[in-house]
């Protein structure tokens, strides 16, 4: 478990963690046929600060803010109430919640192999492109399964004017094969969303080369009129000894109502990832969840060891083309974590993309390389 | 007392006790004939967190930040001096302060019985509808009164280049009866606010179905040219084994000066509220600072128990008539609410709801109902 | 040190302090021939929580938010590695880092002898006038020196479309004579900024009569097309008993490009400020940064006594004349400040301020003064 310690009442009835993480960033671009997105940015891609905690057996929380751009931005906090059927776990939350959508998305980004989560996160998000909203999930699960059903409002707002945004979302995964040597990982996901009228339209652009460069991304023309939206994912992929691979293909089809210019547009999302310790730890996937979480280092240099070494490498594709003026582009990364400690890590990714753009600022084909480093810590 | 624990340095000179708490709400509007109104919106309501402490036994501080609208808040962020005169205990504070102004306005959200306080925390206010102000406060009181008196400026901003509001503020409850079964409330308190010349118009609308519908206001025309206001409020209450029952009423007259459109402005609140505790909890009022804390739950299901449950109504009044294009409107609430543990509590509100307004967009007589759900922890 | 305790990890290799500080302010000035300057404002001047710890020997972490505004500024917030060299104590941190641009830019703010810092630690900031910048800094020193190098990108924000700024940055101090009776200090810094061609312009005015006033500022022309700046400070000073006195001059030399209707634009700024501990504390400067750091209190009102009196004393001189329609101005400052314990403190400061300004909405010689009052807690 992370570093910080537990807090508990006298009566244990009561335990509160604090938990916090930084992530100072740096990425730069250059090879682009436009000088603006050749660009060099700092800065801290997440500061968050927060706590989890139990109350008796049963009862749960966990909150947590944000304050990476000098602003705020909620992230998980919510309650809920856990318990066990048989060998089953399960528990029902209330609050701002992670939208259970795949596989990175689960992930928190102090365990993701990459500096930036796969495109799928963001691509195949309801209108807004936001990975938490309020909302009510229930979930149970083995060591080998996890099933979670969940109805999404919006994110976190003043606007207490019109109706929220509604999404039904489903996610489960399966581990056929589970041994100490190899796991086998199959999940999938599906979200209805309904769009209320008084919604402003809204840019569906993906940035390809990290989260740091936002001149580089697969545009669309702006859509306006959009009812809802529908969405899918399959997810598969496996550890053999060292080695991983996982893999996420998904889709969204938004829906153009009586004032929309379009019928259906259409997002097609493809990732692929693998990686490899060279220090000999056990790859990071939970089979409880269907997520990465952070690895047992073996030598930390807490210990006088030199820490935990792994290679990474992703391909990712995204499709807009069956949206109006949608571009495409793909992106393949490769890089190198290591692990000073289990919370304590240095990364660098180097990326090269493409993009092909119908509208924006950047059209046509065009190419680039990336380069992005960080430094974190948990606790 | 709350279940976070409290830390202490080695010598006991200093301690410090995290605080917390996440309110996740859900509200939902029918039956009004503007369609607009009936609107379901979900948040978290609240989501704060912060700290309380001592240095020493005479010096004291607390700091809470709200960052539920995923923007920043700051609540209850002062620093104290506390001493005792006999029996009498007295302090004096500074910084960030909510304004001592009846009995609702004074009570924690998490120990309201209700999921709204009551309309004269808002409607009454200052210009700009805070319920927190900087400002210095002395206080002195025993087990059965308090009074308070306070200079007020404006609440936190970056509006270094103009004068502050100054509300000159004292509020005073005594408890005539006293006994392990009976309680007798008396309250009261009035404000004198200068208003600089260089403030903005603001308007004087006051939601009636809850926070989380924010079309369901009774309107006033928008108010220019103010140079001040002057308020009062009574509080009149009781308890008697586990029923409770308290009012307020309060009025609010802004006067207009050379440059306004009117003389005076006057704004009228009447609240009535009372409760049952099914589970033989006592209700919840002290007599320290005459609001309500939380309940000491009998048999808590952190103790195999089933909870506090208490049964709760209220009638809200709101006449803004005497101010420009001013409407009127009252609600009326019934509510169940289920602690858990003290701390740990679920909501249900029922409200009908009337307004009759002369401005905005939603004119003339119109009523519905909002239901209204809560799941909130705090330590 | 602060009262606040530290929490380890069973094994000692995690370590985690909570921190935090509270700082009510008040400034009413009067005197000016106008109006809109004779103003008294209160606020929350800071209400920073955060934390600071390490994991194992070598690596550290500190984090910390400020409030004060309603909303969030994100200051002290790195990573680092720490380890030794013989005597030489030598660190590289990466986050968002204050710039190590002289003596009051580096102290506290609840450790700053004055209720605002000099008028050097904003008027020679980089464009922006941030104190806190992204950037990797590394760092070596003894108990009579360091030295410090470092490259900063820009203040965290969510532009990630353009370029960040580009400051090198350095700074060293050497103590020619440290004894337990008598300091001396002799420091100095200089940076090199780039400005990216999509800057937009900034105005470079300096408040005079501490931060609470924003009208009463050495105003310059707005500064369009400049492409960089460089600048430099000296700092001397020490200490002789219970009296200190500390010196800091330095200049900010701004490059206009082609689009520029400037060359260069010249800011010289000068401070010097002294104090004398009534009570017979020691003056609270460390050799190890070359900053002020917070003084131990013979007689805590925690232990019975009366606490520790401070009387200080400042002049700054603001020279914007080599700057389009630059103006300049001068500030006097006298002030007390009583310590109830290390990190509890109520201080006065009367300022006598002049602005001789070319631009702006106060033109010509104008002169006021201002008082100002804080109570503080730090923990």
């Amino acid at each position: 478990s992370r570093g910080a310690p537990v807090f508990s009442s006298k009566d244990g009835n009561f335990t509160f963690k604090p938990r916090g993480r930084i992530l100072a960033d740096i990425s730069s671009t250059s090879g682009s046929d436009y000088d603006r997105r050749n660009i060099t940015v700092s800065t801290l891609r997440q500061f968050r600060f927060g706590g989890v905690g139990t109350v008796g057996d049963h009862l749960f929380y966990q909150f947590e803010a944000d304050f990476r751009r000098n602003s705020v931005e909620v992230v998980n906090t919510f309650l809920g109430y856990k318990t066990k059927f048989g060998k089953v776990n399960a528990d029902i939350r209330a609050g701002n919640l992670i939208t259970d959508r795949g596989i990175d998305i689960g992930t928190a980004a102090t365990a993701n192999p990459f500096i930036t989560t796969n495109i799928n996160t963001i691509a195949l998000a309801t209108q807004g492109g936001r990975a938490y909203l309020m909302g009510i999930a229930a979930r149970a699960g083995q060591k080998n399964w996890h099933w979670s059903v969940a109805v999404h409002g919006d994110a976190l707002d003043s606007d207490f004017t019109r109706n929220d945004h509604r999404m039904f979302l489903s996610r489960a995964h399966w581990n056929p094969v589970l041994t100490d040597k190899a796991i086998v990982h199959v999940g999938g996901w599906a979200y209805s969303e309904h769009i209320p009228a008084a919604t402003a339209s809204v840019s569906v652009n993906q940035f390809i080369s990290g989260a740091l460069n936002n001149s580089v991304q697969v545009n669309v023309a702006t859509l306006n009129g959009a009812t809802g939206s529908k969405a899918f994912g399959v997810e598969f992929g496996g550890v053999y000894g060292p080695v991983y691979a996982f893999s996420e293909y998904g889709e969204r089809h938004v829906k153009g109502g009586p004032a929309a210019a379009f019928d259906t547009a259409k997002f097609k999302t493809l990732s692929v990832n693998g990686g490899f310790w060279l220090t000999g730890e056990k790859p990071t996937y939970t089979s409880v969840s269907g997520t990465y979480v952070a690895p047992k280092v073996l030598n930390p240099i807490t210990e006088g060891g030199s820490g935990g070494i792994e290679l990474v490498a992703r391909y990712e594709h995204q499709d807009s083309s069956g949206a109006p003026l949608g571009g495409t582009g793909w992106a393949a990364t490769a890089g190198v974590n290591w692990y000073l400690t289990n919370y304590f890590r240095l990364m660098l990714d180097g990326i090269h993309w493409e993009t092909n753009n119908l509208t924006g600022s950047y059209l046509g084909k065009d190419s680039g390389n990336t380069i992005a480093a960080r430094a974190e810590v948990a606790f």
